[in-house]
């Protein structure tokens, strides 16, 4: 660990050998202009070593580029006068990320592998002629008088095409795979296999979402992950958004269409996370699904056109386990796929994941969870209640409506700051990678970062006139260059628009309206929040002060707020590994309640109060310090 | 109802205007010369009328046929002295058939519909925004604050599929069909239909034979049969016996190809049994199925190859319901197949579905249930205990390995009766059609008639040189001419060779052996048989003064034998009606005790006594009086 030391500001922060000094000066609030994200590529981000030794590529006219430069020292560093803010921007604090929730509470979340299907070893005694029920009487028998006693048995009819072949090949020692039923009393015996060792027990976690299907092969008995993989969810062709593909699934056989299509990819990624995991399909246990309602609908091949109509009712919420096989999947006849129940038409199996996962349920703080997915569900609540929203908040915070939105993989930009003067950007792409398009994080930070510099105005129009050409006037409207053309790897400027702004604001209205609806329906307030988790694809970087800014999350003390990744699928690892949290999950769904914003008035005047920024209510933003009278006039 | 006095032996006997004289007659007792069966061919059967009326034949020289009349008032008939017994042959008394077992006991054996699949109408309460709970909860909500209260109810996941489609279209009140599960807290939700008339809950009965499959169509409600229909089982192709078709099922797809012949078949009777009753396959809630071992093991695709080899192990002997979609049925998806379960390899579900039908475990009486199939299976016991055990007694009653032997269907000779001095035969065909083989009612009134007119010895060799060229030896031994050529619908003679006799005294002797070391194993004899009851496809006619003769059954008396048919179809309807039967079923597989007659050195020597006629040891058939000293010389 090296401390390093920006002059002019002399602000002073850590950093390691394996962070470059683009990402700590952006840690530390110091701008430097960097445009390609830190490609290495437009050597904007020129700076002076002082002091101390460092790594990296010394450039032809003096000084070093910052984001391929890494500390060897401690540093003293000199930012460049082109990269220089004045006196008042150096009051800004450090960029703060929500803390990991996984860090912070990971460990007592670790969950005692206790599968819904269950592996035992069995050994029979051989048969005689003085014994010689049949072999799944003998198996039966061996059960009642184990751990089975008193236990009703129900029996897979699969099970005995192969039972005395591996009965006979096993020498009558077996694994036997043991599901618990509806009726607690009741086990149902779905598969026979030789006795093999336990790391034959997986199971599968899907996240299905929207847009992206996320899985994880995972070790019921170590508790292992042992691959991960991601796909886009192939429906897409279909239909960017479920709106469109449930009118899709309505004629003809578009809803089998859309039902195989992602079978088709669930099964790819199967495939996938065995091979790089080295194991084969047969070692797969079980698969659970955390999608929402809609996507959930698909995969199993149910109707949606009664979601859609008033009053949006779903076929099931809580769906009873269906064999992969009768769905289509190329997966063993034992497997069985268990989806996470629905709460209502807008509130689906990953929300109920989600709010499992971070185990929400069962703790006493008051928690706002929030899921920026294409509907910015939100659920509030505590082990003792929960109520829960979608806000229709749309998909701009996943990049979704935006001129250059993209998901948060490599090449997107994920945080940006704007110098105050030059209104220069300070751009980081994930992987470090030439620019492709901006990510929620990045999407936030310089929606932030140009309403901070007064690049907006609180309307989320740009000021025109500055002294920059980043800020122009094209042939949709006023926008701001983040990237040059010849900065990027799509070979076309990289612009944010007007419109973007627009759709952003409407959204973060959308998200901050659906909080204080559910508070206020339930008697609260803001202040009252303990603790703020926020899922979703983001990248790692979300700039809390930024998204505060900006009035999408709510101004209360930082520490409150803790950020979960993938909570969804967290839920589906959680519950393949658990039945026990597969039960939470169905008490979850049956006890949130369930609040329909469309409905509600207030929530429309809510909506309407949000679409400044931050808010027209100033004071619920207490410590968003930018006000008009400190910008800069044109 | 008219009285028909036969002259010269003034035998007097009471007949119908559906009754032919010749029928008339062999139920008198009187002997009357037929060769043809009674298809008005042959001119023997001439008979003359004395007083009274009769509408049929009269034959150009004189006399009437009487295999083509009919009395039509009291009549007096002569028969001609071609076909006139001497005194002594007069003694023999009337035919006698065993009492049929519906007709005695079929009242108290009616079954009150309570199928393990139930329908219930329910009418839903219409969705509303406050109450827009998903389709299936508001299903299940219902279900649980009616009948079903306190009930685990498991949910098909099918259903889901057509369930909003269903709701809305019956103006939510629908028909649903719940299924009980194995543990009695726990009903299943099998299906969902508009609200329909009760005649729309049928079931499917199948007796599942190695020759034969019959199937019944029968409505659970009413407890009517709509229809019956049987076929071949096309399983023949691949083998007669169940030996060589294991040996067919154990050689590359065998199994496979098995399973695919007899599922078709089913599903073609299925087709001719809706297509009779006028109703379609889409009512039809659930198919049973007796069979034997082999059969049940074919059907459900499972390994047979453990069952033929030391220690004779079926893969199961309860087998678990099964989606009769999930064997290939053409049958909508939430039809069941449920299998009789077995005892043990070579006594099966028809065995224990037979028992059961009778309903011999509800009863005091000591009774011998005897099914004269392949195997000749036999139990023995009352409502308290049961033994069980197969003979291996061959197909030799079935007609099977007899040289014109065939199944009881049109055309075969189902009785014969020979005349003691001119050793001419008085055959009857089934249906009165020309003479195509003969079945097992015939086979025995054969081997029972020459052995009493002394055409065969004790050992079952023919006397030479009797006065008839009935007897002959032909190329393959000693032989009797049943039928010539020119009256028989086969172009050929049909006769009953040395050959035939030796297996019908193997078969014979195996059943007596069976009975004997039966009741010897539980310190019983057969005095002590209050019922016998036989099950089996013998034809209308199974006369048991010859059966007894030849040994084949007990010498007791004749008022405690019952014939019973297809008592594994009867068994197999009864637990499609109820599932206090398919429960009796299982317990009476569980309580039978089996005995492996193979392995018993009692049974080979009862075997080796009984291979005599009627045995060695007299005193076992006091009532059988025809003693060698009676026997003509000749």
């Amino acid at each position: 660990m090296y401390k390093v030391t920006f002059q002019p500001s002399g602000a002073t922060v850590e950093t390691t050998s394996d962070e470059n000094l683009l990402r700590t000066a952006m840690r530390a609030g110091i701008h430097i202009n960097a445009s390609c994200g830190g490609a290495g590529v437009c050597n904007k981000c020129r700076i002076f070593l002082e002091k101390g030794k460092l790594k990296g590529d010394e450039l032809p006219d003096g000084g070093w580029r910052a984001c391929t430069s890494y500390a060897l020292s401690d540093l003293e560093i000199r930012v460049p006068v082109e990269s220089e803010m004045d006196r008042k921007a150096l009051n800004r604090p450090l960029a703060r990320k929500a803390a990991s929730w996984m860090q912070s509470f990971g460990q007592q979340a670790v969950i005692k592998p206790n599968p819904i299907i269950s592996k035992t070893v069995i050994a029979l005694p051989q048969p005689s002629i003085s014994d010689s029920i049949s072999d799944l009487e003998r198996l039966q028998r061996e059960l009642a008088q184990g751990q089975m006693q008193g236990k009703t048995i129900e029996v897979d009819s699969q099970i005995l095409k192969t039972l005395p072949k591996t009965l006979r090949e096993a020498d009558w020692r077996v694994t036997v795979s043991l599901m618990d039923s509806r009726h607690p009393d009741t086990k149902r015996l779905v598969r026979v296999e030789k006795d093999r060792n336990s790391s034959s027990h997986l199971a599968v976690a899907f996240d299905i979402g929207t847009t992206t299907i996320s899985g994880q092969l995972v070790n019921l008995n170590s508790n292992a992950v042992l691959a991960e993989f991601s796909d886009y969810n192939p429906q897409v062709s279909y239909g960017e958004d479920v709106i469109s593909r449930m009118e899709f699934a309505k004629k003809g056989d578009g809803l089998t269409t859309l039902q195989t299509k992602v079978v088709k990819c669930l099964d790819g990624i199967v495939d996938e996370l065995c091979r790089r995991a080295s194991t084969q399909k047969d070692s797969i246990s079980l698969v659970t699904v955390a999608a929402n309602t809609v996507m959930t609908h698909f995969l199993l091949g149910l109707e949606t056109q009664f979601l859609r109509a008033h009053p949006y009712l779903p076929v099931a919420t809580q769906f009873p386990p269906v064999r992969a096989s009768e769905l289509g999947f190329q997966l063993p006849e034992h497997v069985r796929i268990f989806a996470a129940p629905c709460v209502a038409s807008y509130v689906g199996g990953d929300i109920v994941a989600g709010v499992v996962g971070i185990g929400l349920h069962k703790q006493p703080e008051l928690t706002l969870f929030i899921d920026i997915g294409t509907n910015g569900e939100i659920v509030l609540g505590n082990q003792d209640w929960m109520a829960c929203a979608a806000c229709s908040a749309g998909p701009a915070f996943e990049g979704g409506g935006i001129k250059h939105g993209m998901r948060a993989t490599t090449g997107a930009i994920e945080i940006v700051h704007i110098h105050s003067e030059t209104y220069e950007p300070m751009a980081l792409t994930i992987g470090g990678k030439k620019a492709k398009g901006i990510c929620g994080s990045g999407i936030i930070s310089l929606l932030a970062g140009l309403f901070m510099t007064g690049a907006l105005d609180k309307q989320g129009k740009f000021r025109h006139n500055l002294p920059t050409d980043r800020i122009r006037e094209d042939r949709d409207g006023w926008e701001y260059v983040v990237v040059h053309k010849d900065a990027t790897a799509i070979d076309q400027d990289i612009v944010f628009t007007e419109a973007d702004v627009e759709n952003l604001i409407r959204a973060k209205g959308a998200m901050f309206a659906g909080y204080v609806t559910l508070l206020e329906s339930v008697g609260m307030a803001i202040e009252d929040l303990e603790r703020i988790v926020l899922a979703g694809n983001f990248g790692s970087y979300l700039d809390l002060e930024q998204a505060i800014t900006i009035g999408f999350l709510p101004d209360i003390p930082r520490e409150r707020f803790f950020f979960a990744g993938n909570t969804s699928l967290l839920g589906a690892r959680a519950a393949a590994l658990s039945k026990e949290v597969m039960k939470d999950m169905k008490t979850v769904a049956q006890m949130m309640t369930h609040f329909d914003l469309s409905e509600n008035p207030r929530f429309m005047e809510h909506y309407v109060s949000s679409m400044f920024l931050p808010h027209t209510d100033a004071s619920l933003f207490p410590s968003v310090t930018i006000q008009e009278s400190d910008r800069p006039k044109p």
